[in-house]
């Protein structure tokens, strides 16, 4: 029913940058968010305990009676994707595919960098999906632990953010990859800082514009667009309090989020 | 029964700091730390949640019939300790009553500083602590969200960590405080450069060590103490995975950590 809400849910506040872009491209949709405050972060965590926790998310989202489900979150897109697309009558989207097709197609070198949480990196989910696509590309990785909390604390640009960056950068630069995947939904956040400190020649591949651009597509393609001339419904859940998510919120999407409501899952 | 061992719990390794100090200045005494590192952090969690997981940790300290327990965590501390004082038979000590009895000490201005987590700060619990005792100090504060990541990081010290604690501390310091408390068991790891920032003026109070002092008073009021000629058992028990935490606690502890073991809560 293409009149229905797409879900978007995710471990936090990370996932609203995709959130944001899938709002700027689909203006009219209506939009439900699911960010699992209270059992942030995902990264650490096991492949099974990730699972039933996205299934727990898309079972609420469901109660919403959504027409497709976003997984706006690296660990469980890598984790949880096929278990949701098996679980669920809807189409579901994660982050890394989108991420790795936009990828490789930009690169011209075929040398590309990612960087994630300790825990997207450690489960290799990136660099299995560009292999899938193209066995021979070659792939440096690098986890910045740091740049989450920067993120959240919006020192996105300046001094410390530029410092960070830098240390944790430039072993991959060293690399020669052309291209760098921001494989963890917060670090769009610091894109502008990430460019000054790689420079111009390394394509950034920020995953919620292509997951936003994937979305579009499937909707097309699942005949499930809605287009209508109403103001669209922008609904938040979180599973823990909802202030510092309104805070956030606010930083990140640059406008104030009224519909903000606890959920206990 | 004096020859059980102390409990002592965290959100993660934090802890590690109030544990080493335990370890130093009780060397015959077993210690078990329970680390709740699949829920970490406690900091940006409702207070609510922090008491319902501090209530679950303690409780699995029970099943290792510890004599005394503590929270070596600031969050659970300012949330939980009435709880869990109320809930179990044992002694319970927390972080933040030992460090403001020891900055009411060090103080000849009456001006302190009090620094820790969004979490820490919000709650007020220090604030709350050292009026109760004094009602006409003179209180500053300041979180420092990324002190936390950054200490797990291991960059202790160095640019990066200068100039973070230069932005967090600057307008502390310009409240001419004479005595900073490090309201947050991560924080003596910083210790270094948060005093290299702060001017030798100033004087630090590590709540680690306080708490330290504060367990061995109350062993010898409850007549708990435990002095044997055997070797020390010391036991660590994690929720998540026992690796980055064995990694972590090397680092703290300088020493292997042998026996760290998961469980589920």
């Amino acid at each position: 029913v293409p009149s229905r809400p797409i879900g978007i849910f995710d471990s936090g506040i990370g996932g609203l940058t995709v959130f944001r872009e899938i709002a700027r491209i689909l203006p009219h949709e209506d939009l439900v968010y699911l960010g699992d405050t209270a059992r942030v972060p995902y990264g650490t965590k096991s492949a099974a305990t990730v699972r039933r926790y996205a299934l727990q998310n898309l079972r609420l989202l469901m109660r919403e009676e959504v027409k497709m489900a976003v997984i706006a979150c690296n660990t469980a897109s890598a984790f949880a994707l096929s278990i949701l697309r098996e679980t669920f009558p809807i189409p579901v989207v994660g982050v890394i595919e989108p991420g790795c097709i936009g990828a490789l197609r930009a690169t011209r070198s075929r040398r590309i960098g990612i960087i994630g949480t300790e825990g997207t990196i450690t489960s290799r989910a990136y660099e299995r999906s560009l292999r899938d696509q193209s066995p021979d590309v070659f792939i440096a990785t690098a986890s910045c632990p740091l740049f989450v909390p920067l993120a959240e604390e919006g020192w996105w640009e300046g001094n410390i953010a530029e410092e960070i960056a830098h240390r944790y950068l430039r072993d991959l630069v060293a690399q020669e990859i052309d291209t760098l995947i921001l494989g963890c939904t917060h670090y769009p956040l610091l894109k502008k800082t990430i460019a000054k400190i790689v420079g111009p020649e390394i394509n950034l591949i920020d995953s919620a514009e292509e997951t936003a651009g994937a979305v579009v597509t499937k909707l097309d393609r699942s005949a499930l667009k809605h287009d209508p001339q109403k103001h669209p419904r922008r609904t938040f859940f979180v599973t823990d309090s909802p202030e510092r998510f309104r805070k956030l919120g606010r930083m990140i999407l640059q406008e104030e989020l009224p519909d903000v409501h606890h959920v206990e899952i």
